[in-house]
């Protein structure tokens, strides 16, 4: 089926895998870092781990990933990125930076994206000996956004000119295009949803005025002062706003749950599908949606079944899931079965969402698994027969779900 | 165990069920009503729904709704609204009241929630006849917003004063008092949510300006323009933003995934649960916490049971999931088996978050199961023995996955 090799999990012979068959894991998950997300405020480790020989940075511009060839990224090190973030950029302690917040400066946006503290990644470090703090060690992983902006602007474009400089290119790798390996589409995907936030949330959404990024760019604080047109070096003071003195969610990452779900019939042998107006010909892949306030997971697999085709689901069943940093949804796979009889009627009606939905016999969709799959900007495979159903490659989860259902997940009548 | 009932799914003899057994649905799961949310941007519709004589309203002040008793809601009439809503509020389209935002006015703010179309509610209407638009029909129901704010104090404490002299109140249904019947507690549970997400939200996030409900309640908008401070009625450019012309993620009422698992030992006979520094003695649950930006339910897990307690998990099953509107949740329920030896040492240092986390063997859990569960801010239940473990009650899904596991589910040695 061509594509990149998918996250492996090691060996499981544990009692779940036993009786619930083994873990699948989708691309963009399988990341080989440890986030360590405790030491996200602790200074003292930032500081060690932004600066060891072994650290590796990888830079976006708006929001294209650094790469050295279509399959991987390139890491740059310390005095790469030095020009943007300068030498010790977390010298500082975090309430000191929100105390001395200007909203006149741009702040380069660091993330701290994790240690390889299994070793699962080539080493970028030198000679000098691995990183160590405290208990944790590993080659630490950062990201920095290098996309022109605000009075970072002339550091940015001479960090991109000497990569340039150097043959690296910054290259998209959106859903139509996912080429890199695995554990590194992985660590592209934190650091993409991760700049992604930062940039749609520069104000804050509860009293409109600008945040900082703090916690290696996992948080945004609203800071109560602010130095902006100051001329006598003393803050002004911006007035009162919820999100201080308490948590609020709005001050940290957004992640959109969405459900996408393979549905057979009732008697197991179907599956159903639909394609949306703008899919290339032929092309079908699973149902899906994004999670309301208020729903469970199997109440939006079954809404959004039945707002976009009429079907009417019962059982769901959770299958596996994947981070889709585009920009921030997790998707949640579920394989669901409709209500027998009536329960199978398509109806388009409801929402138009589609242009058109059907079921497929498993024969058929098995056939396309193993000739109609292609990532959505490619042409069909080599095999493939004009007018026969297209289909999702397997990096998506959708293909994941089809599959599982051809070979009997779940689904006692094996085909 | 006591408390209200839990959501009960119809009988299910799908091969899915057969195979992973029977679907399990969480309190605040389980609405009786249709969100039929592709009609929410229909003003033809939301016009008919809005004034219907069988329309019901559910009314909340600073997110405590109005209830008749201990376990269940008030639900209002069209008239009770009117002096905040107006007789008529969705007589214009919405790009009329987007091109004549002004940012002085404060907006009512009036959820559709769904429509009862499978009599599931008591009817709330009158002998005129049922509500019926194009193919759909039941009771309609509406949340609107009462809490005394800006230009709308007045009219919102009107009501209030009206509804307390009818002998109506406001009250808490937060987590440490959980006493709605289930089907009522959905409809709470969709409100609370999306109102919050309004409350929290005001300002857009992408530029600062303030933003108009739209939708029904389910979106915000950043309108390009405003009548705020105009004297010769021209309304003010306000600039461009990156969230008009395009779907911005930022505009739709936010959902923040959080994993929550029970970890069962590698010989499947004890269970891991944890405890926080401020819970009553005595009081453990399920280790928990919210996933991250590029991660995969199965990888939060692991993550989150390492940081918080040490211990390595292998297999990750989703069990079920509940909606937690507190304010903006997701629960997603997990059973996971831990790696064998070394994977099981419990290790608090990482996160200090746990004052404590301990291994429990099946049979403690069973019989704190049956005598020591409770909501966290009421007393041990009768039966309980002092010292005992205490435990969240059944409306938590920490509970239910306990149950699950203790039950055998996905551990074929059944105690």
């Amino acid at each position: 089926m061509g594509g990149p090799d998918l996250p492996v999990l090691p060996e499981d012979d544990s009692m779940l895998s036993a009786r619930f068959g083994r873990e699948v894991a989708n691309y963009f998950s399988g990341s080989p870092l440890n986030r360590l997300s405790f030491l996200r405020t602790d200074h003292d480790f930032l500081r060690a781990a932004f600066s060891h020989p072994s650290t590796a940075f990888l830079l976006m511009n708006s929001l294209n990933p650094l790469t050295k060839d279509d399959s991987h990224l390139a890491f740059v090190s310390h005095a790469d990125v030095e020009p943007l973030t300068g030498a010790d950029p977390f010298a500082k302690p975090e309430e000191e930076l929100i105390k001395e917040f200007n909203s006149d400066k741009t702040q380069p946006l660091i993330l701290f994206l994790g240690v390889d503290d299994k070793n699962l990644l080539p080493s970028n470090g030198t000679e000098s000996g691995a990183f160590k703090f405290k208990e944790y060690n590993g080659s630490p992983y950062f990201a920095v956004d290098v996309t022109p902006r605000g009075t970072l602007t002339e550091a940015s474009n001479s960090i991109i000119d000497a990569l340039k400089a150097k043959g690296l290119t910054f290259q998209d790798h959106s859903p139509r295009r996912m080429n890199l390996v695995s554990p590194e589409a992985a660590i592209y995907g934190q650091a993409r949803a991760l700049l992604d936030w930062n940039a749609r949330n520069p104000f804050c959404a509860q009293c409109g005025q600008r945040t900082l990024s703090v916690n290696a760019g996992t948080k945004r604080v609203c800071p109560p002062t602010d130095l902006s047109g100051s001329s006598d070096g003393k803050p002004r003071d911006r007035g009162p706003c919820a999100t201080r003195g308490t948590i609020s969610n709005i001050s940290f990452p957004r992640t959109d749950p969405t459900v996408i779900m393979a549905v057979a019939s009732a008697d197991g042998k179907r599956l159903l599908l639909g394609r949306q107006r703008r899919w290339p010909a032929y092309w079908f892949s699973t149902l899906a949606g994004f999670l309301e306030p208020g729903e469970s997971i199997e109440e939006a697999v079954r809404r959004e079944v039945w707002e976009e085709s009429g079907v009417r689901v019962g059982r769901v069943v959770v299958h596996s899931s994947q981070p889709w940093p585009f920009p921030a949804s997790l998707m949640i796979g579920a394989v669901a079965q409709a209500l027998p009889g009536e329960g199978e009627a398509i109806h388009l009606g409801h929402d138009p969402e589609l242009e058109s939905a059907k079921w497929f016999p498993l024969e058929e969709v098995k056939e396309a698994l193993l000739h109609g799959t292609s990532g959505m900007g490619e042409g069909a495979p080599e095999g493939y027969k004009e007018g026969a159903l297209r289909l999702p490659p397997q990096q998506a989860i959708a293909n994941r779900l089809m599959y599982a259902v051809v070979e009997g997940w779940g689904l006692p009548s094996k085909i």
